[in-house]
């Protein structure tokens, strides 16, 4: 075990200096962003984890926070992004991971229902939901304590390492929590830490500056935490009323009731805590960002869709989008399950007959339960002066598919392209149909199902 | 002044106590959202600040940095928000304050050019642009030499107080700089401080936790900071090589090297810095929720179009957006400069000239200079069956206005409705035309500009 996490530190393991200095850091998003993509079998890479963890593993999950400082009424952690709550994000980046047992959620009383009904919807089949305390830490005892005793049910099995998280830190990626778990494992307990962000400094009780830390020595301590439940369940045991109140800091506890010094890890800058409004806008952003970087184009076979669909994937490339392009996908469901965006590329309104079979397959494969599939139909008219009733007809025909599927998080629209024997208006519609195709894929906005767009 | 100082800060400065204990925040959003949206005489309430404020006050914006941690190949104070750059919104808060004299940009050498014309295109006439340093210490000390003299033209007023920001804050308060700066003129520095979010932790050298930091003993400092000018001067004139290439702190160097105990105050969350690209989405939804928060409608004189303006009025609450009903807006050319968005509603096409002349007005008045104007407009049919080739020929007439004006910066959307005598048919039309427009106001998305939508 312990070469194992020596090997995965030296691989990935920042030096402190050279990150103390200035971070390096290229991008706030998740490194392996395709993992939010795949849906077939919601379990992680083997390779990576699995034979190395070859001991229990659960997760505390505390969700009782009220979210005050959004300014909106719902509680942050179940604020919608996408039509879905974001504790359920949190939830299934630990969800796919193989070696994590079960996910212990703590909500306040009134939110068990809420929080059941979740775990149901999204088929987070791990997660236990069980009431928390009036504090932080009380809740994080409550959920540690359900693998002692339960109300109603036996207790779960007990894990020998515990990983602590935060509901509102939704982008987690597998390699830190191995790093975390096994450290862990190793030295009692281990914590993410970031650089700080702002100087900190001391104030005189009047208000004024008293000094200043010096930065390069400090740390911020974020989320996720790992533990060995022994030493973490008797911190909580042996911590003191004040504690219970007050105090938000896990590793400290470790430290004065167990005696535990953590081992810390840097993590990376996705690790923020979701606390403003503007934050849940970030991680919106960031979902639809990693949803939109990959689309698939069914071109049709006919040499004028063939050449709109090579034009339309240069295009898409120039919006970070890599673009497949397949004449057909009939009885390839595979292919189909390994993006959420779809261009369907055609010269007749015929085709909405399999843009209709397209959508049940999905809808029959839960292929938008987590996530909305995107589903642009083209039509590239041939004609100058394309027939208006016809037109009408397509509309009404796309209406009828969104509304059909409204509640399946499949969005459909529709988009006409004439091929103007002009070549500059061509040369226009091109560029108009990549910028409108790109911004639907990228949107995924359900007000827009069903409208049939002019490029 | 003294006097002044004390009853700003009775009135505003948040007890310490009160805000350690946690904060009671209701929103990120800037208190006074409606400045973003005011547009005629771009100068603040002069009972805020003109009246106190009987003193020169500059500010200095250093922008020299290369945005590594966003990951874009832009610097983050270049990147659009809503096709602007970032620093145009910083720049902008502090040019609507009227008793703020000159603003200082600081840019790296590459970057003049690039500054310059943002300067001119955005109508920032206050700003003087200076190169800047190797460091942000050594770019902003020649901020504030651009006082003493500088290459090619006499040097500026001098300041009594200068006001140092972050080009990458772009959300601050007239009330919070005007607090900052009586408090730099009593006590000779002052900066905006927040509560720490997370928790500080001192590392052993080996990567172990040493000891957390009691967080209500210790705030973040943030920007904006105000100096007495002769302060922050002398403090740069005296500070080291080591201060200029590795600090980051002006509190400091005001308490190191002139020995002043800046005066903290308890700045807002938006004071927040755009760090990751992240932020930047973070941003913008802040200006998009800002501007989407009230909107016209011209509704006509007629009973159905009147009718529908009222439930739309109605509906469109429940987004947020305070709506005002005019059945008319000629000659009011005031009343059209209060808002960005305008909903038109018409039972012909016709109506479409007076979009046209609606969308000169804007550009004559340079109403979309600084934020998009959006206007949709509403056909509603009488008939059940409405004409496709009249819908064809509307579709061009909308496309012809959002391309000959693309570049003001005038969104132009159109939507049909049917009134159809179904009841139920006409209550979803109603329901979806409410959902298109809030989208259409809220998203502000360039690329669907010219298409006419159906609800």
């Amino acid at each position: 075990m312990t070469l194992a996490l020596r090997r995965i530190n030296h691989r990935r393991h920042v030096g402190r200096k050279e990150e103390m200095q200035g971070e390096k850091t290229t991008s706030d998003r998740p490194n392996d962003p395709g993992h939010l993509l795949h849906t077939g079998a919601r379990h992680s890479d083997e390779k990576m984890g699995q034979s190395v963890v070859d001991f229990p593993v659960a997760v505390v999950l505390p969700a009782g926070g009220c979210g005050e400082r959004t300014g909106l009424g719902t509680p942050k952690q179940f604020c919608s992004l996408l039509r879905r709550p974001l504790i359920s994000y949190t939830i299934d980046t630990f969800h796919r991971v193989s070696w994590i047992e079960t996910i212990v959620v703590v909500v306040a009383k009134e939110s068990l229902d809420l929080m059941l009904h979740i775990a149901q919807k999204f088929h987070h089949t791990k997660v236990i939901v069980v009431e928390g305390g009036s504090t932080r830490h009380r809740s994080i005892f409550k959920g540690l304590q359900a693998f002692c005793a339960r109300a109603g049910a036996p207790p779960l099995p007990r894990p020998e390492v515990v990983i602590i998280h935060d509901a509102v830190r939704p982008f987690v990626e597998e390699e830190l929590l191995l790093q975390l778990t096994l450290a862990a494992r190793e030295q009692g307990a281990s914590g993410a830490t970031r650089p700080l962000v702002s100087t900190v400094i001391a104030a005189t009780s009047e208000g004024y500056l008293d000094h200043s830390l010096e930065r390069a020595k400090y740390r911020a301590s974020e989320m996720p935490q790992g533990f060995l439940y022994d030493i973490i369940y008797q911190a909580y045991q042996r911590c003191s009323e004040f504690d219970f109140e007050f105090g938000t800091e896990c590793l400290h506890l470790a430290l004065r009731y167990s005696g535990t010094n953590a081992r810390l890890l840097n993590g990376p800058p996705t690790l923020w805590k979701v606390t403003y409004k503007r934050d849940l806008a970030a991680a919106e952003s960031i979902i639809k960002d990693t949803l939109s970087m990959s689309a698939c184009i069914i071109s049709g076979a006919l040499g004028e869709t063939a050449e709109l669909a090579s034009r339309l994937q240069e295009n898409l490339a120039a919006h970070s989008m890599t673009v497949d392009v397949f004449p057909c996908v009939k009885g390839k469901n595979e292919l189909l399950m390994k993006t959420r965006n779809f261009i369907q590329i055609s010269e007749t309104a015929a085709s909405l007959c399999e843009t209709r079979e397209m959508v049940k397959i999905f809808e029959e494969a839960s292929h938008a339960l987590l996530y909305p599939v995107v589903i642009v139909w083209v039509h590239l008219s041939m004609s100058e002066e394309p027939c208006p009733t016809e037109k009408g007809a397509e509309l009404t025909t796309i209406m009828d598919i969104s509304t059909t599927f409204r509640k399946t998080n499949i969005l459909l629209y529709g988009i006409q392209v004439i091929h103007s024997k002009v070549p500059e208006l061509w040369e226009r519609s091109v560029e108009r149909l990549s910028q409108i195709t790109a911004a639907l894929v990228r949107d995924r906005n359900p007000a827009l199902t069903g409208q049939l767009l002019q490029a």
